[in-house]
């Protein structure tokens, strides 16, 4: 539990109305609720390059009950309302730019229910990633989303987050079952339910799932789970071209091989975690393959993909099984964040990404390779291909300001180049306040219909504010 | 194209107003609006029980600026607008309870682009599913969600169908990309893309997906593809118990065996199939599986299928690759619905659908069963058992209003029962105007949050007024 010391002299922002909300919050929560600066800008940072914005004060949640009588306080109050989950999305999701209050989740660490037989499980906001997997272990049963970072499931569902398995097993979309939610008033609703599909009215769970907390603060969330593989296969290949890599990437897809993982790193990537891990793979655009499946079907679905390789000019495929082999193959790709860092000592990374219909992904990567080139700043391109979703890593000097507005100008031609191609300014990042400027551009007067939504539920702008759409 | 006769004497509900809308109609449309009775029986009438509720008028639109068009006009005179493809919904979606224009889409027949190395297609809301499946037949591409009916597009992403191999690759929520809706007030947005994921603003993709036409009129679809599979096998099996049957599913989707389909049939609906096709399966609940993959894969699939239905009293296990013996095997699950009417000459069926939790369904079932037989109803259970979900196909006398509501009492203890089990009033036919009583009993204060956001978005409630939920 971060400190919880009482409100310093230097907390900023607060005025006679907002010390009768925090006098309320205090009786409410006792020590979990702070003013304390050093816990206020803790909450107000991200893991990117997105400056500091810290809230008013900080109310540590254990419970629904008490997720609702914070918001109905601050819906009194008329202040705003931030979920915090681990603060590690990467758009400026948790940031406070009109101050308020951040609500940490964190506390919320029950797993409420494990449906073997059903596979699902509903646990509260605040449970992890890694805590769910660690806990089903012995059940034969694993939760496949996988955004790299270890955070909290209430906040994936939030951003709708994703990663390097979406391509087999879908997003947090199509993985939240139901959820539990505190709307802007106070109210609690649960959406969704543990039936497999219905058509039993509007999709609530989905409307939540991606809206970042400008629509309600999740509390609890209803997921899928799937047995664990009897087998997995890795692979590795270098090519010789982006475009035969990306052939390959189309036909394994069109071919119905149920490829679990499939990842590209550009030449640059790889000479980077080259340098970092000591490895001597090609200098060239290599695919990461994981299949999953039984022995023998894990292992067709590796001779398939190598066949449709050697086709496209793919050469070294390389597949094991065993997991330390795995794990040899995998090492440069599980490397390419603090490879990348490595690249500039003291260095800022900002992960951004874009997502484009596959048949324009090699054409969208080239042009953006050329453009950071042009521009001249560092950025390797690494990409969970089977989705036509890549990113590039800028790793930046604090120290220059001039690099951050480079990479801002690549970032942005990057977004309009993916939007001209059919694609969408964010396959798995979320808008936070980042990417907000390209919500028109992507959806029109579709944008007009999500403000609408907001406004329903949240007429006084008071959830997350500042995040996915002005109102 | 039905008859485009001008109104008749006998078209009833037409006052001045109206008269001023339809002569706006009849200028825009010519003789594609009608207000002929036969015309407006035609368009009031479903496949299900109901009665028949027609509209004033039927416009028969052919582009989506011509739905705009229309609507906005009925916007201005305050009246109700119903949107329909092929008549072919189940739960009173296309009745008009309070009159109104009926916006037939049939007439949108254009697939407007096929991306092969994308897996995705665009369509016209009027293309149903068989045209879109013809027109790919050379692409190797197949689009796989299958209701039973031959239904529009444009329908099956309104009603968020299903059907058999939802199991294998979901429900019109999973596969829907994107959208053109035209809203109540005659603004046209896209939603969605063509990116296969994507966390940009709030996925109003699935909020009209399922909102049978109570949001806006659905005019274009973006659809996800699938290679059409190398082999297929299907299989069938008796059991002699329902749990037996029930437990073969839950084992064989926890192994990760990616079943396509799995079709579960009772004793009285293979007796009723048996008479129907002169067939001789064991009168005992029935499996029928099929599976998707490479010849060696779909093999081994049906092989471990086999050892797990053997281990749960299953008997018989039966296992075909060759498309007529394929056919052969599953010919009792595809006779189904003409020999449940057979068993009462003159008879008029009503298929109701629950779904619940996997671990519940032979408990689901078997109550349900018990409720019939008792009550003394005549339908035969079938289950789209991979996902929990199931039918009841009642066959009742048209001329014995008792035999309705004994089926209305059997089918409201069925709701309810599915519900007390974690369930859902409907897997896949939707709420319509039937099912409106349960949707507080399944989603309580959430229901709320569905009136707000349509209050937000139709505010005068003209879109399909009288489904889903009251305003």
């Amino acid at each position: 539990m971060a400190d919880p010391a009482p409100t310093s002299p230097e907390s900023g922002g607060s005025n006679q109305a907002e010390d009768a909300l925090f006098d309320a919050l205090r009786a409410l929560l006792g020590e979990r609720f702070s003013t304390a600066r050093a816990v206020r800008e803790h909450h107000g940072k991200d893991t990117s390059f997105h400056a500091m914005e810290a809230p008013d004060a900080v109310a540590f949640a254990q419970s629904t009950e008490e997720v609702a009588a914070i918001v109905k306080l601050c819906a009194e109050h008329k202040r705003p309302v931030i979920p915090f989950g681990t603060g590690t999305s990467l758009e400026g999701q948790i940031q406070a730019p009109q101050g308020g209050v951040c609500i940490d989740l964190s506390g919320m660490q029950e797993i409420l229910e494990v449906n073997e037989a059903d596979l699902d499980c509903r646990v509260q906001a605040g449970v992890t990633r890694k805590t769910l997997n660690t806990y089903l272990r012995d059940t034969g049963l694993f939760f496949p989303i996988d955004p790299g970072a270890d955070a909290s499931l209430g906040g994936m569902a939030a951003t709708s987050a994703s990663g390097t398995n979406a391509v087999r097993y879908g997003t947090m979309r199509d993985n939240v079952m139901g959820l539990t939610v505190v709307l802007a008033d106070g109210r609690v609703i649960r959406t969704g339910g543990r039936a497999r599909k219905s058509s039993a009215g509007y999709d609530l769970t989905r409307l939540f799932v991606g809206s970042e907390g400008t629509l309600g603060v999740i509390t609890e969330v209803q997921l899928r789970l799937y047995g664990i593989p009897e087998a997995m296969t890795a692979a590795v290949c270098s090519f010789e071209t982006l475009a035969g890599a990306v052939d390959t990437v189309i036909l394994t897809i069109q071919s119905g091989i149920p490829v679990a993982r499939i990842e590209l790193l550009d030449e640059h990537q790889i000479d980077s975690v080259n340098r970092y891990s000591n490895l001597d793979l090609p200098v060239q655009p290599t695919l990461f393959f994981e299949f999953h499946g039984t022995e023998a079907w894990a292992q067709e679905q590796a001779e398939m993909a190598g066949a449709i390789a050697e086709e496209y000019g793919g050469s070294g495929f390389q597949w094991a099984t065993k997991q330390e082999d795995r794990n040899r193959l995998w090492q440069a790709r599980h490397d390419v964040w603090f490879a990348n860092l490595a690249l500039k000592p003291g260095g800022m990374g900002w992960a951004t990404d874009v997502c484009v219909p596959i048949s324009r992904l090699a054409e969208c990567i080239l042009e953006t390779r050329k453009d950071i080139d042009e521009t001249g700043v560092l950025a390797p391109i690494v990409g969970h291909v089977g989705d036509g979703n890549f990113h590039l890593t800028f790793v930046l000097d604090p120290d220059d300001p001039e690099d951050l507005e480079k990479a801002k100008a690549v970032n942005e031609r990057m977004v309009m180049r993916a939007l001209a191609m059919g694609g969408t300014c964010t396959g798995e990042h979320g808008v936070g306040s980042s990417k907000m400027a390209f919500l028109q551009a992507e959806h029109g007067e579709a944008v007009g219909v999500m403000r609408q939504v907001k406004l329903a539920l949240d007429p006084e702008n008071l959830m997350n504010p500042g995040k996915i759409l002005t109102v």
